[in-house]
């Protein structure tokens, strides 16, 4: 069994090797330069993990990896267009080095790509497989980020809502790389049903962690500003659960400093988390990540493969919860 | 052999049974605008078509003509938003009736929601050679728009550089429909390859006589307005070929006609017409969008199927040639 950083450099070598090189030059240069301000490349490595379950020949999911990385890539692009994010990774986003009109048609190419580079999967015989997880994974993220729009502007969002807003923007595609991996590999429709499952969990318990951090996080390791949820409104899932356990007067408190925009933002931090605080909203929040990372481990325990190799998969997500991936 | 007429119907019927029910609503409520506001479905009919020519059962070939028509109309939604245009067939276009971040997710959930039907053809052997065609294609439309953009704000374009581009734009999805209807009729190598070339070259042909009719068009039949090309300086093959067969005098005064922005348009539309007829452009023009419809029926006429079967597909062309469709 590879580690971690073994996986995230061979992709690495295959990414460097499969730079676009076509014309024309302003439609493909924007590709290559989103594709190289980097990240952890979690979604390939799951793809190569899962796929080294039941194979360890992991070359034969590299195209397979690859197109997931581009088509996460090319929603970042979109999704900072739409939101208009000056900075991505800490470097400017596509729209902002280029511009909008760019931005929009490279990630149109990037997404065609991706298909491209699925369909370079050396048996055939898989593809249509490949491509029906890949279109059902795609179209739920479009669905996501709609639905993640849609709960900017409404205050009425449940908890149920939410839940399944972060599982369609953010934990299907992980999920659908692990069952990419998994099919490569020839597992069976069982095992690839629960890798599918394991990484599902995962990162409904990721998401989740995600909330916890912006708030309660170390301002030293957190790499937002601690508190940038609560100065923007957003309705995660500590708000939702404090909205919903809160008596009458601690929720109209949480009303109106998520209804006045003019309160001082260290004040609004530190009233809220009070709240938050008192309500034992951090623990709940822990309790169902704890709940989310549990079923995950279960999958992954139920996939037909010896115990050994499943390890490096139980530490990615054990470290992923640590954010020390 | 259906007339085109009844491929049409086929067709519509189909759209109206797979009108976009999912949820949110605020995704796919765009898309089902745009997919209604019609146009002569001329690439879904040609999947119809090409398949027609090789087997009759043409319902075989129905999600495919469906995803080129999402496609198609995928173009045109983030084309809209690129181009700031306000109308599309006479109706807001999406980015106006709803907004641009809207029209930007809407399209990338029907270009997945394209690969997507495209997966629902019966025989699933067929599927990667369709996705094979249907990706370079997508591919290359892209980049014919981003040429087609660079070319605004060059002023060295060539004419081979302009044939490609419109190639790109819009005759490779023309030819990919046909080539992919082919495809799911069991059509040889050798046919599906004639089939495409038959697409290719009508759709340049109809490119030529589109810039024709812009400046020489009838106003009464034209939909949009006539000298409208010369108006906004397109570098169209008509002032391409101009600036290349003309004299010195001529050659300066188009280029001045062309970059001084405070010529009164009707004028403008005027002396640069006068400028095509002296330098014979329109015959010189005609000449090239023959010799592109003569390729495309040689293409047609070595495709292995009996004379009579094909006879609709040559009405088709001489039609769209005469805009009767």
């Amino acid at each position: 069994m590879q580690t971690l950083r073994q996986f995230q450099e061979i992709f690495h070598s295959y990414l460097q090797e499969n730079q676009f090189r076509n014309q024309p030059r302003e439609l493909y240069e924007p590709v290559n330069y989103i594709l190289s301000i980097g990240g952890k490349r979690l979604r390939p490595v799951l793809v190569l993990m899962s796929q080294a379950l039941f194979d360890e020949k992991i070359e034969k999911s590299l195209p397979a990896a690859f197109a997931v990385e581009v088509f996460h890539n090319f929603t970042l692009l979109h999704d900072d267009i739409m939101d208009e994010a000056p900075l991505r990774r800490g470097k400017p986003t596509v729209h902002i080095k280029y511009d909008v009109n760019t931005g929009i048609l490279s990630g149109d190419v990037m997404m065609i790509a991706a298909y491209d580079f699925l369909a370079k999967i050396a048996d055939e015989s898989k593809i249509p497989a490949l491509y029906k997880t890949f279109n059902k994974v795609a179209i739920e993220v479009c669905e996501g980020q709609q639905y993640d729009m849609n709960f900017e502007t409404r205050d009425d969002v449940t908890i149920p809502e939410y839940l399944r807003m972060i599982e369609l923007k953010t934990s299907v595609l992980l999920a659908g790389a692990m069952q990419m991996g998994a099919i490569i590999g020839n597992a069976s429709a069982a095992d690839a049903e629960h890798i599918y499952q394991f990484g599902r969990n995962v990162g409904l318990a990721f998401q989740i962690q995600d909330d916890i951090l912006d708030t309660f996080g170390d301002p030293e390791k957190f790499g937002k500003k601690v508190g940038g949820d609560i100065v923007q409104n957003k309705k995660t899932y500590l708000v939702l659960k404090a909205l919903e356990v809160a008596d009458e007067t601690n929720k109209k408190d949480l009303q109106t400093l998520m209804t006045t925009p003019t309160i001082n933002e260290e004040i609004k931090i530190l009233t809220v988390k009070n709240i938050f605080n008192q309500l034992n909203i951090r623990n709940l929040a822990e309790t169902l990540k704890e709940d989310y990372l549990k079923t995950a481990f279960e999958h992954l325990e139920a996939v037909a493969v010896p115990k050994e190799r499943k390890q490096e998969l139980i530490n990615l997500a054990n470290d992923l919860m640590m954010r020390e991936v």
